[in-house]
């Protein structure tokens, strides 16, 4: 096993998508939940998992594919991204196509390269632990298999997938690897304790590993016609040809989640693997995960971000978000969320961060897509 | 008697100072609480007062004594009151001072005048019965009593003074009139509770009605230089002295509420005596109240102010007052206190309303003066 040989040939993709509507009025169509600074670093979700790759494949060797729309504002926190590593897609096309076309165009520069796949809204905490479990995964991927890793179970999560993973594999120089059995979607509260209790299953954290050539290969078992779209844009990618090809194939595309085209049938086959990582993950679906991150678990605590200094808080808890800078003032309210943003005013608590959305959905109704 | 031509003698007084901190962040210096509409009439307070008088007095017997600061906003909402109606203070010098100039300009004008003062930011709901009461105030006054229009308390309120009256004196054409015994500051629950239940105490709303020959009396009795000062500045008023009697004048006058410089001493004399409104009044003192009358009582309801269609609320309770436009989401909280300004938002629960104060001086104490 050469494992600094096959880190070499590792490149970073990170598809940076998805709106995140449970975070409205924060997150907007037109600035979507990776670009907010919600993680208590003091940078963006996206800026944070450049940083956490950086170190692992090299700055010049991650790929970020967002949609048009978000360019100015992903090359402005990302000042570093080269341009042939700016994948931009007109419409989102789910992330089978997303990830299968960074894998296209890579693996045409690079018949050899390995790539791994990171959500660019998701929280790590535990970043030498991240890069331990990625390394771990390279080497696991390098042996032909598509490696995921897997988050062991801190609670009886309900807002995440499972993978079921039983059989342990034999690797040199890794300390743990699984064989994923399958994977499941968001359980009820009792299957959650159930997984959470029996010790076989991690959190499907959307992290993907493998070699290009095999994550396409997977992928075309499942989906023939979209690998085959994605290798004559691949094709054309580099050329004068692109802008042509992207406008005639990019819209025609299947729409499918990459679990659904490459991480189920793999499990299904055997080949698809899994290491655990030991380090504190969080998919922040909603404001009551802000709240519970930024205050590190505490109640009691009243989380403040963006101008926290015009925060005047009494006797309150939970999340104050100021994007205004104006003076605000919160009295009396246990677990309380309020977003305060130029154009629109949430106030709720974290019990009912998640019907946030059917706010969104309202509003769309009722003709305020202006504030969306 | 001759109520008829006594009420032809009757000039309402307007005092309209008084910043309502409580009410912030929508009651500022600048923007004090009798300019914004928070009745639910769609008038600002100050118009609600005037319109109520009006047709007591008639629009050219209406006196507004204000600060100079809000003379702009005072002339346009009341485009009718006349300039020699008009009185400015240059800073406030408390009620008695604000009271006692206006008598004594009109008892220059008209010796026989009989004066009624009303605060600018007091809620009533049953104008005719209002009316009535003043007409009733407006004939036991022309006998040479101070009158006070007393509320029968509706609940054991602890937010307001009350007065004690047990003794009824007999005047032809007029229901009920008492003498008053004594006033008493805001009682705590259970003294609240006993006034109730005695039947002997009224609600003081600060409605003070008497021959402006006979208020200065007694107000030279406990602060006769005061009233000195108040003569002489009323001899310069109509003339082109007043700026310079004014400046010498004004600021040294003693700053001291009318209920303590007139009313009780009038009452330990046995002349004072109280009317009974029967009529709803609120002197809002808070979010909380507001909210109550905007619901009417209904607990449940989720009240809307300023721009309400933007207001998306699901399963909450209490206030909301939209003074930016912005659309403001509620969801799920109960009782919830929403104050939305251009340059502040408070968020509290009706219970915490009393607790605004708090944040104006914490705000003061930060230098913060700007938003207050």
């Amino acid at each position: 096993m050469a494992t600094g040989k096959a880190l070499d040939r590792f490149y970073s993709v990170i598809p940076a998508g998805g709106v995140g509507s449970r975070l409205w009025p924060l997150s907007r169509a037109g600035a979507p939940k990776f670009l907010h600074q919600i993680s208590g670093t003091g940078e963006s979700l996206l800026r944070d998992t450049w940083q956490r790759l950086a170190p692992l494949s090299g700055e010049e060797r991650i790929m970020v594919v967002t949609g048009r729309a978000h360019e100015a504002a992903v090359c402005e926190q990302l000042p570093e991204l080269e341009a042939h590593n700016l994948v931009l897609e007109d419409e989102q096309r789910e992330s089978s196509a997303a990830i299968g076309l960074a894998a296209a165009i890579l693996v045409r520069r690079e018949p050899d390269v390995i790539i791994g796949s990171f959500h660019a809204d998701h929280v790590v905490r535990g970043v030498a632990a991240f890069g331990q479990a990625v390394r771990q995964a390279v080497a696991v991927a390098d042996a032909g298999y598509i490696v995921t890793i897997g988050i062991p179970p801190r609670e009886p999560a309900t807002g995440y997938g499972y993978i079921r993973a039983t059989e342990s594999l034999d690797f040199d120089g890794v300390a743990t690897v699984l064989r994923a059995d399958s994977f499941t979607e968001k359980p009820d509260v009792d299957t959650a304790v159930q997984y959470l209790h029996s010790g076989d299953y991690l959190w499907n954290a959307g992290m993907f590993v493998a070699r290009a050539d095999v994550l396409l290969e997977q992928l075309r078992r499942s989906e023939p016609e979209l690998v085959a779209g994605l290798e004559e844009l691949a094709a054309a990618w580099d050329t004068d040809a692109r802008t042509d090809a992207v406008a005639r194939i990019w819209p025609a595309l299947t729409k499918v989640a990459i679990d659904y085209s490459v991480a189920e049938p793999a499990a299904e086959e055997g080949k698809l693997a899994v290491v655990p990582g030991h380090f504190a993950w969080y998919d922040v679906g909603d404001f009551s995960t802000i709240a519970k991150l930024g205050s590190n678990g505490r109640r009691s605590q009243l989380v403040t971000m963006g101008d926290a200094e015009s925060v005047h808080a009494e006797d309150s808890s939970g999340l104050v978000m100021n994007q205004t800078g104006r003076v605000i003032a919160v009295i009396g309210l246990r677990d309380v969320v309020v977003v305060d943003t130029d154009d629109a005013l949430l106030v709720t608590t974290t019990e009912n961060a998640q019907r946030v959305k059917g706010v969104v959905d309202a509003l769309k109704n009722s003709g305020r897509s202006d504030v969306l």
